[in-house]
């Protein structure tokens, strides 16, 4: 294992922390208030005029795409390399969209570059890359528990070159977003098959026939506009078979290698956040006083403090670890980090967010800060992309799979 | 101690518990959804239609201000009898205000009640009791860490016969309600006195000249419409001497002896919503399945239900032990168990929640159901009216003193 | 609920208090320190002439058999009159047996009480209640998982009027001691009936031929002479038809109804060794001193403290409400309380203990200080009569029990 | 960072793990066992003849003085390089000995490697690292709290060239050891000068006049024989100058120097243990049943599989992180990690094991596996070496370093 930074890391850690200190930061506050005045009715959501001019000035400046490791079409940074400047973006609510590194459109990109055909990546890989459009995935349906993700009962009935769609998905991630237009969509095409075969992706237009949206849902309160996270109608849309991603039953094996290296970038980015999060505990718990001492020097606090370092620390040693073995030795001999880090990141950073708004007061829990919006993201990160218990039974079966003797 | 149910108890218990099942649950989503389109222009709040109707009906059932111990004015329920009622209307987000018993006009009515002048309770007093108006509590500031009440920087100007009052006030809530037309309002009066002598409380009605409105605060996303929690600046306000509560300088001793109760009630109530997340987690967890199972029975969730009870039934004996302390021994001989309840009851909901909500999946985040909402009200419970950290010190000082000999 | 001690219980409280400060305080740690000298060879285990003296003491002045509710071979004091009095006898590692009121032979006497023949009284309850013998309960195997109690191995064959046992048993309290005359032994003796009336108890004098002590068990180190816990063996033990207790198939029915109150004793006894390790780590944490300060007063240790308050306290109310439920419901009725306390209690000794080690440094580990056998007595509490998971089981299946219409 | 195996230590990792599992593993239940013999009269205390044996033939494979980076005397492993050898020895309670690299004797020679004279290597350093003679560290004293260090009494007088030392120390571990001949000795020899070199480190030979073991203190109930955790008594031992270490007042530069490596072995081996604990509890719940499933597989049992693992892994890295730090930027560039690995490693060997006891049920407290042993363990390292409190002061003081310009 060497987690230090390579040359071109350290070049993309400097270059992206200092655009994100000179040009982010110091609009961050009032583009979220901006995107404050949106409220359910998400026809009104728009972009920030500030947000695509960053973006332009980010694209320019060689600083885009840095998530994908294709040289090419992205800057050539291993899931290692890109690691430490995801925690950078993280520390910012509106950085990763910047930079063209935002979720869901990171993982389907790489869903498109690896599984998508020739015609599929011209025709939605590109201008998702370009930043010109968005995109958005299907997959978490209300009507069923969706940690299993075998229970999916969306149908996607193929007849002849055409593909038929039915179902209602939820929490689909930038389906508020104007410039959504295109999904993401997996359901059940082949229920003859084993369990793990009978479920496709198919790309969605937006606009496709029979397609609605219903809503967009808050978590926490937040409706993270624009891209919002939405509940849609597929009532008999239909698509071309050329839709179809990769081949028929081939759902879980495309989601499976799309896996690790977004996994990296969640927990990075809230890695990012739990920093964050812990600098505004700092600031706020020195230059606050009661009894007349800093916040931070009452009672239990500074103990806090050093947990919450040590937390952070630990988790994002476990990230790296989990990077350099998807870069060295494949996804599969990793799949006791990866899923360890869904259930260790996501819970430090309630953690540490928890402990930060306990030092801000009130004012932690409005909008004033970040901090409510980090606690969602926690939480959500707990339950999205499978939930903790999913996760810990994954750890515990390999740990067993060591004993397999004894079983 | 005699936890046991009065018989007066025992019919308020029936008679509250029929009346939310038969009149209020039915229509609570409802209400809710009307609420939802509130949005930060609190010049927009209602009160919904359905809620002035069943405060009548609950008025006319004699169901009506049950927290106030005066058999007169209230129904005469100690404050062990009124207790095992606060639980049952904390089990749902409005029953509360329908019995005339929510924060903060229950503690602002208990202020009136013990320590207005007879003007003062005409006034104000009749119509708070009567639901007629909603009242505000002017306390926390926005600059200054409030976890140390004596931080407090707004300003009481005694000027003959008059009182000028300065400063900026936020977390007050209530403020965004139609119907609220007069806040108390706590600020520095007398510095020359000692520590805890210095501030007063005086009535200001929200007509006032001098006083605005500046905003509504969100807490997790949540803006409590049509209560709200404002944020309010005092800009020389004038009000006659006669506003002042008791007399100057008697801020904290009115704030002490108004303490213990609603500090029951807070909890009481809070241990419902417990109940109710229970309740909720249960039904979800029996009827969605995964991997071939109802959700509870996966891994480790039916040690959650089980340690969910345990801190239940724990936090509830410790708040009726606080409750029968109050009736019996009076505040001053249950400080222990006035500040380990606010410590308790908070922490126990948020775990309770939190396991709720993981059980729920992501729709446990979204208003579809109340968790979110009473999360956001666990993690509000653990700053307002003292931080966590406050009253632990309040518990260990009290233990301290035990042991004075050997200080 | 009603748990205000009654004038008889606050006689023997006062009694009993006064008792131990008196009497057995001020020679507590020379008794111990005799008992040290106990090493793994238990045939040279003895009874120091204080305990006999005291217990001789105790029994002239009344305070003997508390834990008994019959009022003439006891005191008459209930499930939850006698609770505070053993809390009292729990913050001294001894008191217990001063008062012929230790584990186990208050649950074999109780066995044989409620369940045992005339004869069988006579031989054994009457001289177990003069404090002249010791007895043991064989229930614990080393070879099967105990946590199920149906995996019982050992034997109790039933061969016209005698009982052939054979089988091992471990962590038979009470086996090391020089008064020991008598066990009960549970065993299969009926596999052709329903799970659980296949086993069956039956007293089995230690003199018995076949029956051998193959060595003392330590715990976390502790010995626990002169009682231990000792395993032994049964080879072919004939003993009559009529040392069988209650019926064949009978075992798990007696050792059900014997549950309820020694669970209580238990639980309370170890809230007095909670209350005793805060008093200590009071004392010692206000006296030493590190970086200028008490060590009470560094860092979070007040918080501690607090938490340590509020743990015992919640702990206390749960069991008295669980004695009370005994009382006036039945055992039957309080089966959520009976476990919910076997889980609460000892988790929360463990709390409270490790922070009063932590306060007093190396020494708290050594037997300068109770503290490492209250620790062990924590630790060991959490497996015995039902590792914390059986038990949570339980209070979930209770929890699910009210929901059986989803089920 | 790189964390990668260099050619040399994976050479010592598996000629290590061979020897262990070859030579130590097969008898060490057996030399154990010979050792539980061993009462608290530490004059009857004796080495095993198999570690003799073994520790002679680990010296002629090479095997030998590992933890000592210098090439000659030790075998030349970075820190780092040492690491994973460590943790293989801390799954065995007697490898670390059989290698000569044990606690405390690794400590003290490090100190006289780096700061003792010519004379004083030659003494007393040669036979340590020819194992030889076994030594022991005089620091912490009954009489105060020795979380502040600088409360140390004991007192060094420079009387010319002569060395007179008073005092009273205890937890000095290896004192009961039969060829214990030497110790260091810390004390106040310069009151005169600032709080952090007041102190001296003077060597003392074991059969100096006025030195005397007072007894042997047992930790959770293990004496940890034939080395032992001593209280001995100074009472005007006179030592030559010479046997100064350093110079006058040196005493908390050489400690803190001493600091960093020895830090790295026990956590190191703390992991090993846990690895251990992880192991057996994976196969006794592999291999015993109830309620008709393994063990493992019931309630939350798999839940706490995979956070064991999970905690092992985090701290794992976050030690291995910190000795990277040591051996590539220097023990004051380290510090944050070497405080932390102090708080995290302990608290993670403590849950682990404790996971491990409740899946062995009684058993798990004996001494018929090495778990009781391990918490004993993790337990004292939690205080040993300067608290928990005190290291979380530490990371936090760092912390605030960063936020200098706030404060």
């Amino acid at each position: 294992m060497d987690f230090a930074h390579s040359e071109k890391a350290r070049h993309y850690i400097n270059a992206v922390g200092t655009f994100i200190q000179q040009n982010i930061a110091p609009c961050e506050k009032q583009i979220l208030s901006e995107y404050q005045q949106c409220t359910e009715d998400f026809s009104q959501w728009f972009v920030s005029e500030k947000i695509t001019a960053l973006k332009q000035q980010a694209k320019q400046a060689g600083l885009w795409n840095l998530f994908l490791p294709d040289a090419k079409l992205g800057q050539g940074l291993s899931c290692l390399e890109y690691a430490p400047v995801a925690e950078l973006t993280g520390r910012s609510l509106i950085a990763p969209e910047i930079f063209n590194c935002n979720a869901p459109d990171t993982g389907n990109m790489e869903v498109l570059y690896h599984f998508g055909s020739t015609e599929q990546k011209q025709q939605w890989l590109m201008p998702l890359l370009a930043g010109d459009i968005r995109s958005v995935f299907f997959m978490t349906e209300p009507d069923v528990a969706s940690s299993d993700a075998t229970n999916m009962q969306a149908t996607i009935d193929i007849q002849g070159d055409k593909l038929i769609l039915n179902g209602r998905k939820w929490w689909s991630t930038g389906l508020g977003h104007p410039d959504a237009k295109v999904g993401i969509f997996m359901g059940l095409s082949n229920p003859e098959n084993d369990k793990h075969q009978q479920h496709s992706m198919v790309l969605v237009p937006l606009d496709a026939h029979g397609f609605s949206i219903k809503r967009m849902l808050s978590a926490y309160g937040q409706l993270d506009a624009p891209y919002g996270h939405g509940e849609a109608e597929f009532n008999n849309v239909e698509v071309p078979l050329s839709n179809l991603i990769g081949g028929p039953g081939h759902g879980f094996a495309i989601a499976q290698g799309r896996l690790g290296p977004g996994r990296i970038h969640h927990c990075m980015r809230a890695i990012g956040a739990a920093e964050h999060a812990l600098a505004l505990a700092m600031k706020r718990g020195l230059s606050r006083t009661a009894f007349g001492k800093p916040l931070l020097k009452l009672g239990g606090n500074l103990e806090r403090v050093a947990e919450a370092r040590m937390a952070i620390d630990q988790a994002r040693l476990l990230t790296l670890n989990a990077a350099w073995k998807i870069d060295n030795l494949g996804v599969k001999q990793a799949m006791t980090e990866i899923s360890a880090i869904k259930v260790v990141v996501p819970s430090m950073l309630e953690k540490v967010v928890d402990m930060a708004i306990q030092i801000h007061g009130g004012g932690g829990m409005s909008d004033d800060f970040p901090l409510a919006h980090f606690m969602a993201m926690a939480r959500a990160l707990r339950l999205a992309d499978g939930p903790d218990e999913v996760h810990k039974a994954m750890v515990a079966k390999l740990e067993l799979a060591k004993y397999r003797e004894l079983a």
